[in-house]
């Protein structure tokens, strides 16, 4: 049964300074989500931790999720975009070299709910189109008060 | 270059009711977050979509993250969790099964930063620490307001 394609991007020799950059890392993500044509459910969630730590962003989309940590101790950043719909390509190793100076990047992309993982390949673009359509942001008090 | 490690959960044939129920998943959520000994930071953000559509639900964890997605229309719930330091193994299939009422359940097992990938076995223990001590959430207008 599918259930949409995740991407696991992992970019190694980054530079410390530009991935401790809530700036850098903002524009970078506002490039994966315009050009794919993304759409941001509510507000995202970012936290850096302390020195020499990095940043962890969340964004809950209406195709699913983009989530990415970043290491500036060891000079990584992992990204996931997970799509429940068809999505074009984006160029993660071109755009990550770019905004990150990242040495290497290794794109793996997987279908979720079944077994097939590809390595260093686009996504199939041929999914099950599942439109959430209109929708609601469940308030925590809701899923937790009882 | 080792940044932690990811499983991947696809549950099939759960119980559509079930799967579309904050209280059931909220629990759940907990009991892996429990279990696991993770530490949330901030608030869940959670969103129902509409229906026949099911909820996704996001997680900050000072460990990385745990998202999950949930299709009653298909049965199907995913979840991801991101550890970048070692956690022990969850009983996924069996708390899925009892929980979801799930026919089939996939756990994948992801080394980030590395190209690895190993299916329906318990993650690797051995990871590198990175204690991310104390930290602080970025609000989206120091991120977003330039």
């Amino acid at each position: 049964m599918n259930a949409g394609t995740e991407w696991l991007v992992d970019a190694e020799g980054c530079s410390a300074e530009l991935i401790r950059d809530s700036q850098v890392l903002r524009i970078l993500c506002e490039e994966i989500i315009a050009k794919l044509d993304l759409r941001v459910v509510g507000e995202p969630t970012w936290h850096r931790f302390p020195t020499p730590g990095g940043i962890t962003g969340l964004y809950l989309l209406s195709e699913s999720h983009l989530t990415f940590h970043t290491f500036p101790e060891t000079g990584v950043a992992t990204f996931n975009l997970y799509c429940c719909r068809p999505r074009p390509p984006f160029s993660w190793e071109q755009r990550l070299r770019e905004q990150l100076r990242a040495a290497k990047v290794v794109v793996r992309t997987v279908d979720r709910g079944s077994e097939v993982v590809q390595l260093d390949l686009p996504g199939n673009t041929d999914r099950t189109s599942l439109d959430p359509g209109t929708s609601e942001i469940i308030p925590m008090r809701e899923v937790s008060g009882l």
